[in-house]
């Protein structure tokens, strides 16, 4: 069992396939098991806590994982990046915010450069800096994100990759959680994918049971994209920049009542956070995307990856039955 | 040169792609061209205007076209259903409201029923109220639409239909406008797709030179979705939808400011429509989806359909390459 892409090929991995650098959910221990899969595997750097991270990466063990970064977040510790790139990443992945002031370091230090981006605008930018990946991320993607969809983002760069610089790679990422997904990025022009969502409903993710639960439970239209976890967490995130979690009852009590929260910021701060340590689906958010509808149960890494992959092959290798 | 799927066969057409009705841009003119190209050609009945439906039927010809309808709209005066099935039309497609109190009168008349749905919930009332065809439409469509992305609600929707009724036929609509999107769509479980934007762009459609020269000019990046055009021509729209428009003069004037737009509506109804009446890009809305980044030249109908579904085919065709 194996798909072949430019991807596969140019990293020396047998499917298509990284995971989402997902801040909190994505540690060492399922960042390995994508490695040991056959896939990359990314180490979730999120807000930038280098203990954490170190412990992650020794929780990695041998696996050549790489790590992800919150661009914006980056650039108020930059001295972060050189403390992981000591642990020998295979790659740095950096999403939502400029990642030219990072890629010489990532390169000088031998790891690929994998620029994350959710307008076409951004994937010029990338392509221009250097990266060696571009992912095309659309809106219906599972935690931060922006407004495009991937259907004709990834397309699009793909273009403008074909136009400009012709050995950046591509993935897409958002809304790919099977092997359906996963052969349909290849025909919009991917070289592979990014899959967070179906990998945080792994046995190997940091992910609460009641999370689990809630995100199994849940249909596609049950997510909403949204501000009010990140201004009750005081996150300086952009506005563009929104997170995708299932609605609930914190959705219904704030979302579209920014400027109330904002009041109250103080106290809400300290109760979201002590529910998101709890892993509380209810005061706190389930961070997952629009897959939600096509996930059925928590599986281990290994079996997600061969199911999404073995289900690409049958669909790929029967395309051809279209043409008349 | 030809793609069989279920939905060819069942609707004894060469190639699995319907037009979207597209309220005024597309005409008889345009539907019949469909038809003509080997696709199946609707008629946008839009706000439900008799005459010029009439008159549209009329320049059809003997093509065989049907006619969409806004449903919340075609509510409001359902005899024009009757006087539209007098034209024997193909097919009758129906979104934005509940289909269920026109799909017997469809039926009996013989035409198709068509049922365009923006959710996994809308999804299965359609199916159950017995659609012919769902068509999964995307939050990147150009016009109206809602929040969900193609890429998850098109799979999510297939199979919901495997589980209930497997007859039911399933197009992708919105972000499609090239052989990528079309063979990407049937990796997904879709049987065709739903062609809007693409054939916006083509010399049969009602569209002014001017629009169609903004459209060009953009990249995927330069749409939004917002309620303003529809708060300035007072049209009764439910809230849950908005529409896809370029970014202009207009939309920075009055997008996030609807409370001030609606103490002026009066006069600022006049002038939209005026604008509109006029095709102009400024001062009214190009309606078009996120593919304006894939779009490069108005062409006619005839090569747009033929380019499509030969790029499809070499990469359904070549799809074997990537299985190792």
């Amino acid at each position: 069992m194996a798909l072949a892409t430019r991807l596969t090929k140019a990293l020396n991995i047998r499917h298509p396939i990284i995971s989402a650098p997902m801040a909190f959910a994505a540690g060492g221990k399922l960042a390995a098991a994508v490695c040991n899969a056959g896939a990359l595997g990314l180490i979730g750097g999120g807000y930038g806590d280098g203990d954490w991270i170190d412990g992650e990466f020794q929780a990695a063990g041998n696996a050549p994982v790489g790590c992800g970064f919150i661009s914006w977040s980056l650039g108020k510790q930059p001295q972060l990046l050189d403390r992981v790139l000591r642990h020998a990443p295979r790659a740095i992945f950096l999403s939502f915010g400029d990642p030219a002031p990072f890629i010489a370091r990532i390169k000088g230090a031998g790891a690929l450069v994998i620029c994350q981006v959710q307008t076409r605008k951004d994937a010029q930018h990338a392509i221009e800096s250097g990266a060696d990946i571009i992912v095309a991320q659309g809106t219906e993607a599972g935690g931060h994100g922006d407004k495009r969809a991937t259907l004709t983002l990834v397309p699009e760069v793909a273009d403008l990759i074909k136009l400009t610089r012709p050995e950046t790679l591509l993935c897409a990422g958002g809304g790919i959680a099977d092997g359906r997904g996963l052969a349909a990025a290849l025909m919009l022009g991917a070289d592979g994918v990014l899959i967070g969502s179906r990998l945080w409903a792994s046995t190997e993710a940091n992910v609460s049971k009641g999370m689990h639960d809630a995100a199994l439970a849940a249909t596609g239209d049950d997510t909403i994209r949204s501000q009010v976890m990140d201004l009750a967490r005081k996150l300086d995130w952009p506005s563009r920049y929104t997170a995708r979690v299932l609605k609930n009852a914190y959705i219904d009590r704030w979302h579209g009542r920014e400027a109330e929260l904002m009041l109250v910021a103080d106290e809400e701060a300290a109760k979201y956070r002590a529910a998101w340590a709890a892993g509380d689906p209810v005061r706190s958010n389930t961070f997952v995307g629009e897959v939600a509808g096509l996930i059925q149960s928590i599986d281990p890494v290994e079996t997600i990856i061969s199911r999404i992959v073995s289900e690409a092959e049958g669909l790929l290798g029967g395309a051809g039955r279209y043409v008349g």
